[in-house]
């Protein structure tokens, strides 16, 4: 586990000390899970390592794990607890990313509650031999010991 | 790992099968990478595991980590392999599901690239009271050990 190592001025590091009041929904020595202020919808959650990193790739990846892993048992508490229909898995890194401590969030979901997952405008490759370059490119970027 | 038993007419298990097309990017024991057909941005990439599980509760929890652990790589090659300034790396389980096979979506993100992360209408609660409320329940139903 990283040793905590709280960053100044982070206000996810001080709902982890406690300096700053949050409704925390679960602990555990990886992770701290607290309701979002601003929710999607009533129950969203926010997953945090209790150690600082800025984003997912910032994570050391024996720390994804426990962190996941917690987001799992949340998008189940989540499902029981509140008889949600399903939910919806999220992080943000960097762009969008309104606090620089990562967070997992868990909202829940329900039937026809008015929320599409992804209806943002699609685009599309100019043809299939760009997709074959992208593809390519990612590969070749692609470290499997990362 | 969990053995392979692919569902009938589930087109990821198709992908992975490769009885359907992709433009395959990585593939482990455990996952395949492909390119979204339809992006948000290009080399947007599904991270896929690949014995047939619908959502991330139905995923054995020791089937977790070499999932995520793709998904983390693919964030970094998408920031090296092309340039992107951040990700967007998200489930949909159930509610928004297009394909009922867990499938994690990793978005290349740029600064100023027009997409909010949660633009969603958010809500609020109606008081402190009912924000312990929906804490306390998500807390009595969540299992650390799920």
């Amino acid at each position: 586990m990283p040793k905590l190592e709280p960053s100044p001025n982070c206000l996810f590091c001080e709902i982890v000390s406690r300096a700053e009041p949050a409704h925390v929904v679960a602990e555990t020595d990886a992770a701290l899970v607290f309701l979002d202020q601003r929710p999607v919808f009533k129950g969203h959650c926010l997953i945090v390592p209790k150690a600082h990193v800025e984003t997912l790739v910032d994570l050391p990846r024996d720390a994804l794990d426990p962190l996941m892993g917690v987001a799992r048992g949340i998008a189940q508490a989540v499902l029981v607890g509140l008889g949600a229909d399903g939910t919806f898995v999220a992080m943000n890194n960097k762009v969008s990313q309104s606090v620089p401590h990562l967070h997992v969030h868990v909202v829940p979901r329900r039937k026809k509650d008015g929320l599409k997952g992804f209806f943002w405008p699609r685009v599309k490759y100019a043809s299939e031999d760009e997709m074959t370059e992208f593809a390519a490119r990612i590969a070749a970027a692609f470290d499997p010991a990362f």
